[in-house]
């Protein structure tokens, strides 16, 4: 297709389809012309990811490369997609402490330089200065929860499929399915409190 | 405490501070001459909470004077508070679908016209465009997580307190312990990976 097809498809703009071409975050279409290029199914779905990644998970065009990068050159092992994926999703904010007690309380098998570590121990942090004083037993009810996604998340996202198409998931499938965790927890909240202190939640 | 104190304590600057209380976000001090005000530990409380909603929740200052608005005159039913605070926290793109099969067939009790149903919904159909395709079975798994946290949520954010704490609480617990609940979840996702694939997860 050409881009003014694909730009039609995705809903993104052809100067900004250019962007992503010079950027090298999409390969070149097939060359059908001097200026012209034809683009097919993995452009479409390039163009997706991309979107995903800056629109839902809030991420930079720089770190938008390293999903690229690390898509076209994915490691060898499954566990270590994992670490790629949680460094590129990582809060920008990387300052404060890069363990905590309530995480050690856990037991869990996780390295000491892990992202995600680093990641859950300054949210942790943040909470405490800003007065929101979580104790150990909501925060095991958490990690249960936790759990109870993650044992479905790696069989889903990490079992099957190549290694490029493995990564592709764990990234997409973390950045779009965090907003959906988000969005049950807070229908679930209703829920309970409905059953709990009855009439419906007022809306202002 | 002088405005500078307060300055201090909370590390928002001077000029930031007099911007709330133009603003309203922030109620003026008791006047000790005609150039300054004595601040209190409901002052800095209220800094900390509008710092929160701003920098962990990403809420505009319109957004903070919602929730500041309604901490004054809090609904009357512990249920309504919910409501109110799900108001707040809305994403801001409310454009789409305000209903899902999927959230059908939760059978949960929350009434149509919910903020949470529409935010759900909204994150259903954006992973669905951007190719992520959830299936039912692992959707429910997210379900069944979500309904442990909430349950321990209600109980602990809703259930003491005066109306205007519990919404202080409600607001402030879900924007501080989102990013908890997200962390806990990649690390919960090494540690299962860990488990099943073994080694340890590279970093780039």
């Amino acid at each position: 297709m050409l881009i003014s097809e694909l730009s039609r498809r995705t809903g993104v703009t052809v100067a900004t389809l250019k962007y992503y071409l010079r950027e090298g975050l999409l390969p070149p279409g097939t060359p059908l012309s001097a200026t012209r290029g034809d683009y097919g199914a993995t452009h479409e779905e390039r163009v997706r990811l991309i979107r995903a990644l800056i629109d839902v998970g809030g991420l930079s065009i720089g770190r938008v490369r390293e999903v690229v990068d690390a898509h076209a050159h994915p490691p060898e092992s499954r566990h270590g997609l994992l670490g790629v994926a949680h460094a590129v999703l990582r809060t920008p904010n990387h300052a404060g402490p890069t363990t905590d007690p309530l995480i050690d309380r856990l037991g869990w098998r996780v390295p000491g330089d892990s992202v995600a570590r680093a990641q859950l121990a300054g949210a942790l942090d943040r909470a405490r200065r800003d007065g929101l004083d979580l104790s150990e037993e909501t925060f095991l009810v958490y990690a249960d929860a936790a759990l109870l996604m993650a044992t479905r998340d790696v069989r889903d996202e990490l079992g099957s499929g190549s290694a490029a198409e493995a990564l592709r998931y764990v990234v997409l499938g973390n950045v779009l399915s965090d907003p959906i965790v988000i969005g049950l927890r807070r229908l679930a909240q209703e829920h309970v409190s409905a059953g709990k202190f009855g009439g419906s939640a007022a809306r202002p």
